[in-house]
Protein backbone atom coordinates (compact mmCIF):
# COMPACT_ATOMS: atom_id res chain seq x y z
CA UNK A 1 0.00 0.00 0.00
CA UNK A 2 1.11 3.21 -0.80
CA UNK A 3 2.17 6.06 2.30
CA UNK A 4 -0.25 7.79 4.19
CA UNK A 5 -3.30 5.60 3.41
CA UNK A 6 -5.63 4.35 6.13
CA UNK A 7 -5.48 0.07 6.27
CA UNK A 8 -8.00 -1.82 8.45
CA UNK A 9 -8.93 -4.54 9.34
CA UNK A 10 -12.73 -5.82 10.66
CA UNK A 11 -14.56 -2.43 12.11
CA UNK A 12 -14.90 -1.29 15.55
CA UNK A 13 -18.80 -2.30 15.95
CA UNK A 14 -17.49 -5.70 15.75
CA UNK A 15 -15.33 -5.56 18.37
CA UNK A 16 -18.00 -3.81 20.39
CA UNK A 17 -19.62 -6.64 19.73
CA UNK A 18 -16.99 -9.14 20.73
CA UNK A 19 -16.07 -10.45 17.54
CA UNK A 20 -12.30 -11.31 18.50
CA UNK A 21 -12.05 -15.09 18.74
CA UNK A 22 -10.29 -14.99 14.95
CA UNK A 23 -8.78 -12.73 12.98
CA UNK A 24 -5.63 -11.74 10.76
CA UNK A 25 -2.00 -12.59 11.06
CA UNK A 26 -0.49 -9.65 12.09
CA UNK A 27 2.10 -10.29 9.57
CA UNK A 28 -0.72 -9.67 6.83
CA UNK A 29 -1.57 -6.18 8.48
CA UNK A 30 1.72 -5.38 8.03
CA UNK A 31 1.94 -5.31 4.70
CA UNK A 32 0.12 -2.22 4.98
CA UNK A 33 1.99 -0.13 6.96
CA UNK A 34 4.75 0.60 9.73
CA UNK A 35 2.34 2.92 12.18
CA UNK A 36 -0.54 1.78 14.36
CA UNK A 37 -2.33 0.31 16.82
CA UNK A 38 -5.19 -2.30 17.20
CA UNK A 39 -5.61 -5.32 19.74
CA UNK A 40 -4.88 -9.20 19.64
CA UNK A 41 -7.02 -12.58 20.17
CA UNK A 42 -9.82 -12.45 22.58
CA UNK A 43 -9.06 -8.62 22.91
CA UNK A 44 -5.47 -9.22 25.32
CA UNK A 45 -3.81 -6.30 25.39
CA UNK A 46 -3.38 -2.83 23.56
CA UNK A 47 -1.52 -3.37 19.89
CA UNK A 48 1.25 -0.67 19.49
CA UNK A 49 3.11 -0.41 15.65
CA UNK A 50 6.14 1.67 15.90
CA UNK A 51 8.18 2.06 13.01
CA UNK A 52 7.20 -1.20 12.03
CA UNK A 53 7.39 -3.19 15.19
CA UNK A 54 4.31 -4.85 17.02
CA UNK A 55 3.80 -4.57 20.71
CA UNK A 56 1.30 -6.11 22.91
CA UNK A 57 0.72 -4.00 26.23
CA UNK A 58 -0.80 -6.48 28.66
CA UNK A 59 -2.96 -5.09 31.63
CA UNK A 60 -0.33 -6.88 34.54
CA UNK A 61 1.99 -4.09 32.85
CA UNK A 62 4.55 -5.81 30.89
CA UNK A 63 5.25 -5.00 27.21
CA UNK A 64 6.07 -8.22 24.85
CA UNK A 65 7.79 -7.90 21.74
CA UNK A 66 5.53 -9.54 18.60
CA UNK A 67 8.02 -11.12 17.23
CA UNK A 68 6.12 -14.24 15.17
CA UNK A 69 3.81 -11.81 13.76
CA UNK A 70 2.89 -14.63 11.12
CA UNK A 71 1.54 -16.62 13.89
CA UNK A 72 -0.41 -13.72 16.15
CA UNK A 73 -3.84 -12.89 15.08
CA UNK A 74 -5.87 -9.76 15.46
CA UNK A 75 -9.44 -8.48 14.98
CA UNK A 76 -9.06 -5.35 14.59
CA UNK A 77 -6.21 -3.13 13.60
CA UNK A 78 -5.63 -0.17 11.96
CA UNK A 79 -2.20 0.72 10.10
CA UNK A 80 -0.81 3.26 7.54
CA UNK A 81 2.50 3.43 5.85
CA UNK A 82 3.44 6.53 7.90
CA UNK A 83 5.21 9.33 6.40
CA UNK A 84 4.80 12.79 8.33
CA UNK A 85 4.24 16.00 6.40
CA UNK A 86 4.55 18.30 9.32
CA UNK A 87 6.95 18.20 12.16
CA UNK A 88 6.85 20.18 15.13
CA UNK A 89 8.43 21.14 18.06
CA UNK A 90 5.60 22.25 20.50
CA UNK A 91 4.48 22.72 24.09
CA UNK A 92 2.36 20.30 24.85
CA UNK A 93 0.93 20.04 27.98
CA UNK A 94 -2.20 17.51 27.96
CA UNK A 95 -4.11 15.33 25.21
CA UNK A 96 -6.52 17.74 25.04
CA UNK A 97 -3.56 20.04 24.25
CA UNK A 98 -2.21 18.39 21.34
CA UNK A 99 -6.06 17.81 20.44
CA UNK A 100 -5.71 21.59 19.60
CA UNK A 101 -2.88 21.80 17.76
CA UNK A 102 -3.26 19.24 15.24
CA UNK A 103 -7.04 21.38 14.45
CA UNK A 104 -4.46 24.49 14.16
CA UNK A 105 -2.16 22.22 12.00
CA UNK A 106 -4.50 21.06 9.77
CA UNK A 107 -7.73 23.17 9.90
CA UNK A 108 -9.48 21.75 6.78
CA UNK A 109 -9.26 17.88 7.56
CA UNK A 110 -12.47 17.53 9.39
CA UNK A 111 -13.42 15.37 7.43
CA UNK A 112 -10.17 13.21 6.03
CA UNK A 113 -7.81 11.10 8.39
CA UNK A 114 -4.52 12.43 10.12
CA UNK A 115 -1.87 9.97 11.17
CA UNK A 116 -0.36 10.56 14.43
CA UNK A 117 3.27 10.72 16.45
CA UNK A 118 4.91 11.94 19.63
CA UNK A 119 7.73 12.05 20.84
CA UNK A 120 8.66 13.57 24.44
CA UNK A 121 8.70 12.81 27.98
CA UNK A 122 6.11 12.56 30.11
CA UNK A 123 6.27 14.09 34.27
CA UNK A 124 3.18 12.01 33.69
CA UNK A 125 0.66 9.42 31.51
CA UNK A 126 -2.51 7.62 32.42
CA UNK A 127 -2.73 4.60 30.15
CA UNK A 128 -5.43 1.62 30.38
CA UNK A 129 -4.96 -1.79 28.77
CA UNK A 130 -7.62 -4.43 28.54
CA UNK A 131 -6.96 -7.72 30.13
CA UNK A 132 -9.26 -9.70 27.39
CA UNK A 133 -12.34 -11.43 27.03
CA UNK A 134 -13.26 -13.92 29.85
CA UNK A 135 -15.86 -16.04 26.81
CA UNK A 136 -16.11 -15.92 23.51
CA UNK A 137 -18.29 -12.70 22.41
CA UNK A 138 -17.56 -11.07 25.55
CA UNK A 139 -18.38 -7.26 24.38
CA UNK A 140 -16.13 -4.81 24.41
CA UNK A 141 -17.83 -2.79 27.11
CA UNK A 142 -17.81 -5.30 29.48
CA UNK A 143 -14.42 -6.31 28.71
CA UNK A 144 -13.24 -2.44 29.41
CA UNK A 145 -15.22 -2.65 32.63
CA UNK A 146 -12.39 -4.81 33.75
CA UNK A 147 -9.67 -3.20 32.08
CA UNK A 148 -6.34 -2.40 34.17
CA UNK A 149 -5.25 1.64 34.77
CA UNK A 150 -1.47 2.40 35.06
CA UNK A 151 0.07 5.74 35.77
CA UNK A 152 4.37 6.28 34.55
CA UNK A 153 5.75 9.08 35.56
CA UNK A 154 9.04 11.00 34.30
CA UNK A 155 9.02 8.39 31.42
CA UNK A 156 10.38 8.79 27.30
CA UNK A 157 7.88 7.73 24.97
CA UNK A 158 6.11 7.71 21.50
CA UNK A 159 2.51 8.46 21.24
CA UNK A 160 1.21 6.69 18.13
CA UNK A 161 -2.54 7.42 17.01
CA UNK A 162 -4.92 8.59 14.34
CA UNK A 163 -7.89 10.86 14.19
CA UNK A 164 -10.66 9.73 12.16
CA UNK A 165 -13.66 12.12 11.01
CA UNK A 166 -16.99 11.93 12.51
CA UNK A 167 -18.55 9.66 9.78
CA UNK A 168 -16.26 7.24 10.28
CA UNK A 169 -18.01 6.14 13.68
CA UNK A 170 -18.91 2.56 13.74
CA UNK A 171 -16.13 1.83 11.38
CA UNK A 172 -13.39 2.89 13.28
CA UNK A 173 -12.94 5.25 16.59
CA UNK A 174 -13.98 9.16 15.66
CA UNK A 175 -11.82 11.44 16.80
CA UNK A 176 -8.37 10.97 18.83
CA UNK A 177 -7.07 7.68 19.55
CA UNK A 178 -4.05 6.75 20.69
CA UNK A 179 -1.44 4.91 22.28
CA UNK A 180 1.78 5.08 24.10
CA UNK A 181 4.98 3.05 24.52
CA UNK A 182 7.85 3.95 26.69
CA UNK A 183 11.35 4.45 24.84
CA UNK A 184 12.33 1.13 26.62
CA UNK A 185 9.36 -0.83 25.32
CA UNK A 186 8.52 -1.36 29.02
CA UNK A 187 5.77 -0.01 29.58
CA UNK A 188 2.19 1.22 27.63
CA UNK A 189 -0.81 1.38 26.90
CA UNK A 190 -4.26 3.05 25.77
CA UNK A 191 -3.77 6.62 26.17
CA UNK A 192 -6.63 8.30 29.17
CA UNK A 193 -4.61 11.64 29.89
CA UNK A 194 -1.01 13.02 29.94
CA UNK A 195 1.10 15.95 31.35
CA UNK A 196 4.54 16.30 30.05
CA UNK A 197 7.74 18.10 30.53
CA UNK A 198 9.17 20.32 28.23
CA UNK A 199 8.73 20.66 24.31
CA UNK A 200 7.85 17.36 22.17
CA UNK A 201 8.39 16.61 18.44
CA UNK A 202 4.64 16.31 16.81
CA UNK A 203 4.45 14.55 13.65
CA UNK A 204 1.71 14.47 11.30
CA UNK A 205 0.07 13.45 8.07
CA UNK A 206 -3.33 13.44 6.17
CA UNK A 207 -4.95 10.46 4.85
CA UNK A 208 -7.21 10.44 2.26
CA UNK A 209 -7.59 6.87 1.41
CA UNK A 210 -8.73 4.25 3.17
CA UNK A 211 -8.71 0.64 2.78
CA UNK A 212 -11.19 -2.20 5.02
CA UNK A 213 -10.71 -5.50 4.95
CA UNK A 214 -13.88 -7.54 6.60
CA UNK A 215 -13.02 -11.03 7.95
CA UNK A 216 -14.48 -13.78 5.97
CA UNK A 217 -15.43 -17.29 6.81
CA UNK A 218 -15.87 -15.71 10.16
CA UNK A 219 -19.56 -17.25 11.78
CA UNK A 220 -18.98 -14.54 14.63
CA UNK A 221 -18.98 -11.62 12.68
CA UNK A 222 -21.18 -12.59 10.10
CA UNK A 223 -23.77 -13.41 12.68
CA UNK A 224 -23.36 -9.95 14.89
CA UNK A 225 -25.83 -7.35 14.98
CA UNK A 226 -22.70 -4.33 14.43
CA UNK A 227 -25.30 -1.80 15.51
CA UNK A 228 -23.24 1.75 15.82
CA UNK A 229 -23.21 2.41 19.52
CA UNK A 230 -21.53 5.86 18.97
CA UNK A 231 -21.38 6.74 23.11
CA UNK A 232 -20.39 3.37 23.69
CA UNK A 233 -17.41 3.38 21.32
CA UNK A 234 -16.18 7.08 22.33
CA UNK A 235 -16.48 5.60 26.32
CA UNK A 236 -14.05 2.84 26.16
CA UNK A 237 -12.05 4.06 23.12
CA UNK A 238 -11.90 7.34 22.88
CA UNK B 1 -7.48 -3.82 -7.78
CA UNK B 2 -8.21 -7.06 -7.75
CA UNK B 3 -11.54 -8.78 -8.79
CA UNK B 4 -14.44 -8.37 -6.27
CA UNK B 5 -13.66 -5.54 -4.37
CA UNK B 6 -15.38 -2.39 -3.82
CA UNK B 7 -13.87 0.96 -4.58
CA UNK B 8 -15.59 4.32 -4.24
CA UNK B 9 -14.73 7.91 -4.64
CA UNK B 10 -15.92 10.22 -2.03
CA UNK B 11 -19.13 9.34 0.27
CA UNK B 12 -22.49 9.12 -0.03
CA UNK B 13 -23.54 11.84 2.73
CA UNK B 14 -21.31 14.35 0.80
CA UNK B 15 -23.36 14.20 -2.15
CA UNK B 16 -26.36 14.39 0.53
CA UNK B 17 -24.61 17.28 1.16
CA UNK B 18 -24.66 18.63 -2.34
CA UNK B 19 -20.85 18.31 -2.87
CA UNK B 20 -20.76 17.77 -6.41
CA UNK B 21 -18.75 20.61 -7.87
CA UNK B 22 -16.03 19.16 -8.19
CA UNK B 23 -14.58 15.30 -8.10
CA UNK B 24 -12.17 12.87 -9.59
CA UNK B 25 -12.07 11.89 -13.58
CA UNK B 26 -14.37 8.78 -14.42
CA UNK B 27 -11.33 7.10 -15.77
CA UNK B 28 -9.30 7.50 -12.61
CA UNK B 29 -12.34 5.18 -11.61
CA UNK B 30 -12.16 2.84 -13.81
CA UNK B 31 -8.56 1.71 -12.99
CA UNK B 32 -10.51 0.03 -10.59
CA UNK B 33 -13.41 -1.51 -11.91
CA UNK B 34 -16.00 -2.30 -14.83
CA UNK B 35 -19.32 -2.51 -13.34
CA UNK B 36 -20.41 -0.01 -10.94
CA UNK B 37 -23.05 3.24 -10.48
CA UNK B 38 -22.75 7.01 -9.30
CA UNK B 39 -23.39 10.32 -10.20
CA UNK B 40 -21.54 13.15 -12.51
CA UNK B 41 -20.98 16.69 -11.95
CA UNK B 42 -23.73 18.63 -9.99
CA UNK B 43 -25.35 15.50 -9.94
CA UNK B 44 -26.75 15.49 -13.44
CA UNK B 45 -28.32 12.29 -14.16
CA UNK B 46 -27.33 8.42 -13.13
CA UNK B 47 -23.56 6.97 -14.10
CA UNK B 48 -24.09 3.05 -15.02
CA UNK B 49 -20.78 0.79 -15.80
CA UNK B 50 -21.58 -1.71 -17.57
CA UNK B 51 -18.58 -3.99 -18.53
CA UNK B 52 -16.19 -1.39 -18.53
CA UNK B 53 -17.98 1.40 -20.33
CA UNK B 54 -20.13 4.25 -18.75
CA UNK B 55 -23.07 5.89 -19.48
CA UNK B 56 -24.95 8.65 -18.51
CA UNK B 57 -28.49 8.78 -18.07
CA UNK B 58 -30.41 11.90 -18.10
CA UNK B 59 -33.37 13.42 -16.63
CA UNK B 60 -34.85 13.93 -20.00
CA UNK B 61 -34.81 10.05 -21.16
CA UNK B 62 -31.79 10.48 -23.15
CA UNK B 63 -28.71 8.03 -22.49
CA UNK B 64 -25.13 9.24 -23.45
CA UNK B 65 -21.86 7.30 -23.67
CA UNK B 66 -19.44 8.62 -22.07
CA UNK B 67 -16.35 8.08 -24.80
CA UNK B 68 -14.16 11.01 -22.72
CA UNK B 69 -13.88 9.10 -18.94
CA UNK B 70 -10.78 11.31 -19.00
CA UNK B 71 -12.21 14.75 -19.28
CA UNK B 72 -15.35 13.47 -17.41
CA UNK B 73 -15.80 14.62 -13.90
CA UNK B 74 -17.60 12.52 -11.13
CA UNK B 75 -18.19 13.33 -7.79
CA UNK B 76 -19.32 9.86 -6.36
CA UNK B 77 -18.86 6.58 -7.69
CA UNK B 78 -19.09 2.83 -6.73
CA UNK B 79 -17.83 0.38 -8.97
CA UNK B 80 -15.57 -2.96 -8.69
CA UNK B 81 -13.84 -5.37 -11.26
CA UNK B 82 -16.97 -7.63 -11.32
CA UNK B 83 -16.36 -11.22 -11.05
CA UNK B 84 -19.54 -13.22 -10.79
CA UNK B 85 -19.25 -16.27 -7.87
CA UNK B 86 -22.47 -17.37 -8.30
CA UNK B 87 -25.21 -17.18 -11.03
CA UNK B 88 -28.43 -18.53 -11.44
CA UNK B 89 -31.53 -18.85 -13.85
CA UNK B 90 -34.83 -17.74 -11.76
CA UNK B 91 -38.07 -16.19 -12.26
CA UNK B 92 -37.64 -12.24 -10.27
CA UNK B 93 -40.87 -10.91 -10.64
CA UNK B 94 -39.88 -7.37 -8.95
CA UNK B 95 -37.48 -5.63 -6.68
CA UNK B 96 -38.42 -7.46 -3.29
CA UNK B 97 -38.12 -10.69 -5.25
CA UNK B 98 -34.69 -10.22 -6.68
CA UNK B 99 -34.13 -8.86 -2.88
CA UNK B 100 -35.35 -11.91 -1.23
CA UNK B 101 -33.46 -14.23 -3.84
CA UNK B 102 -29.83 -12.11 -2.78
CA UNK B 103 -30.78 -13.08 0.96
CA UNK B 104 -31.03 -16.89 0.16
CA UNK B 105 -28.34 -17.12 -2.60
CA UNK B 106 -25.93 -15.38 0.74
CA UNK B 107 -27.63 -16.19 3.97
CA UNK B 108 -24.25 -15.25 5.85
CA UNK B 109 -23.49 -11.79 4.17
CA UNK B 110 -25.17 -9.46 5.51
CA UNK B 111 -22.34 -7.86 6.89
CA UNK B 112 -20.42 -8.10 3.63
CA UNK B 113 -21.30 -6.70 0.22
CA UNK B 114 -22.48 -7.88 -2.73
CA UNK B 115 -22.48 -6.87 -6.17
CA UNK B 116 -25.31 -7.54 -8.75
CA UNK B 117 -25.88 -8.12 -12.14
CA UNK B 118 -28.98 -9.33 -13.51
CA UNK B 119 -30.29 -9.79 -17.26
CA UNK B 120 -33.42 -10.49 -18.25
CA UNK B 121 -36.58 -9.16 -20.54
CA UNK B 122 -38.52 -6.57 -18.28
CA UNK B 123 -42.70 -6.10 -18.41
CA UNK B 124 -42.02 -3.09 -17.33
CA UNK B 125 -39.55 -0.86 -14.81
CA UNK B 126 -39.89 2.15 -13.30
CA UNK B 127 -36.36 4.68 -13.10
CA UNK B 128 -35.98 7.87 -11.86
CA UNK B 129 -33.11 10.15 -13.21
CA UNK B 130 -32.13 13.26 -11.71
CA UNK B 131 -31.64 16.51 -13.29
CA UNK B 132 -29.11 18.12 -11.78
CA UNK B 133 -28.24 20.82 -8.97
CA UNK B 134 -29.79 24.06 -9.80
CA UNK B 135 -27.15 26.19 -7.78
CA UNK B 136 -24.19 24.68 -6.26
CA UNK B 137 -24.42 22.60 -3.09
CA UNK B 138 -28.00 22.71 -3.80
CA UNK B 139 -28.47 18.88 -1.60
CA UNK B 140 -29.43 15.35 -2.85
CA UNK B 141 -33.30 15.47 -1.53
CA UNK B 142 -33.85 18.93 -3.21
CA UNK B 143 -32.23 17.80 -6.21
CA UNK B 144 -34.19 14.37 -5.75
CA UNK B 145 -37.10 16.66 -5.25
CA UNK B 146 -37.34 17.58 -9.27
CA UNK B 147 -36.17 14.23 -10.84
CA UNK B 148 -37.92 12.87 -13.28
CA UNK B 149 -39.55 8.95 -13.51
CA UNK B 150 -40.31 7.00 -16.85
CA UNK B 151 -41.79 4.01 -17.06
CA UNK B 152 -39.97 1.48 -20.09
CA UNK B 153 -42.17 -1.49 -20.64
CA UNK B 154 -41.20 -4.85 -22.46
CA UNK B 155 -37.63 -4.08 -22.89
CA UNK B 156 -34.91 -6.38 -22.85
CA UNK B 157 -31.89 -4.72 -20.34
CA UNK B 158 -29.16 -5.39 -17.21
CA UNK B 159 -29.37 -4.09 -13.46
CA UNK B 160 -26.18 -3.12 -12.58
CA UNK B 161 -26.02 -2.55 -8.58
CA UNK B 162 -24.22 -3.39 -4.87
CA UNK B 163 -25.92 -4.39 -1.57
CA UNK B 164 -24.45 -2.87 0.82
CA UNK B 165 -24.22 -3.57 4.67
CA UNK B 166 -26.26 -1.27 7.58
CA UNK B 167 -23.17 -0.09 9.01
CA UNK B 168 -22.23 1.24 5.70
CA UNK B 169 -24.91 3.71 5.47
CA UNK B 170 -23.62 7.72 5.01
CA UNK B 171 -20.50 6.30 3.68
CA UNK B 172 -22.42 4.66 1.27
CA UNK B 173 -25.82 3.56 0.57
CA UNK B 174 -26.81 0.34 2.75
CA UNK B 175 -28.83 -2.08 1.17
CA UNK B 176 -29.75 -2.66 -2.61
CA UNK B 177 -28.82 0.51 -4.85
CA UNK B 178 -29.52 -0.52 -8.35
CA UNK B 179 -29.21 1.31 -12.02
CA UNK B 180 -30.73 -0.23 -15.21
CA UNK B 181 -29.52 0.22 -18.50
CA UNK B 182 -31.62 -1.19 -21.62
CA UNK B 183 -29.93 -3.44 -24.35
CA UNK B 184 -29.72 -0.39 -26.81
CA UNK B 185 -28.33 2.05 -24.41
CA UNK B 186 -31.00 3.77 -25.03
CA UNK B 187 -33.10 3.98 -21.67
CA UNK B 188 -31.72 3.73 -18.33
CA UNK B 189 -31.76 4.91 -14.85
CA UNK B 190 -32.16 4.77 -10.86
CA UNK B 191 -34.15 1.87 -10.44
CA UNK B 192 -37.76 2.29 -8.39
CA UNK B 193 -39.80 -0.98 -9.23
CA UNK B 194 -39.94 -3.98 -12.09
CA UNK B 195 -41.75 -6.51 -13.37
CA UNK B 196 -40.17 -8.92 -15.41
CA UNK B 197 -41.33 -11.56 -18.13
CA UNK B 198 -40.03 -14.87 -17.81
CA UNK B 199 -36.74 -15.77 -16.20
CA UNK B 200 -33.90 -13.49 -15.67
CA UNK B 201 -30.13 -14.23 -15.21
CA UNK B 202 -28.72 -13.13 -11.67
CA UNK B 203 -24.94 -12.70 -11.34
CA UNK B 204 -23.34 -11.95 -7.68
CA UNK B 205 -20.15 -11.78 -6.01
CA UNK B 206 -19.69 -11.21 -2.30
CA UNK B 207 -17.36 -8.52 -1.43
CA UNK B 208 -15.06 -8.30 1.45
CA UNK B 209 -12.97 -5.86 1.40
CA UNK B 210 -13.77 -1.71 0.49
CA UNK B 211 -11.41 1.34 -0.55
CA UNK B 212 -13.04 4.97 -0.04
CA UNK B 213 -11.00 7.67 -1.97
CA UNK B 214 -12.10 10.84 -0.08
CA UNK B 215 -12.03 14.08 -2.31
CA UNK B 216 -8.92 16.07 -1.64
CA UNK B 217 -8.29 20.08 -2.26
CA UNK B 218 -11.93 20.44 -2.81
CA UNK B 219 -13.35 23.06 -0.21
CA UNK B 220 -16.88 22.00 -0.57
CA UNK B 221 -15.99 18.86 0.81
CA UNK B 222 -13.80 20.25 3.47
CA UNK B 223 -16.63 22.33 4.55
CA UNK B 224 -19.64 19.96 4.32
CA UNK B 225 -20.85 18.66 8.03
CA UNK B 226 -21.57 15.03 6.03
CA UNK B 227 -23.78 14.36 9.08
CA UNK B 228 -25.58 10.65 8.09
CA UNK B 229 -28.75 11.46 7.42
CA UNK B 230 -30.45 7.38 7.47
CA UNK B 231 -33.49 8.25 6.19
CA UNK B 232 -32.82 10.82 4.09
CA UNK B 233 -30.22 8.85 2.04
CA UNK B 234 -32.44 5.49 2.01
CA UNK B 235 -35.36 8.22 0.61
CA UNK B 236 -33.26 9.32 -2.49
CA UNK B 237 -31.09 5.75 -3.22
CA UNK B 238 -32.86 3.15 -1.57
Amino acid sequence: MAENEVYQYSIISALMDGVASHGTPISRVLEHGNHGLGTFRNMVGEMIVIDGTVYQMKSDGTVVLIDNPADTITPFATITRFRATTATQATITSKQDLSALLTRLFPSARNHFLAIRMDGVFKSINVRTAGGQLTPRERLPAVADRQTVHTFRDVKGTIIGFRSPDYIMGINVAGDHLHFIDEERKEGGHILAFETEGDVLVQVAQLSRFHVELPTEDEEFNEAALVKDEKGIAAVEG
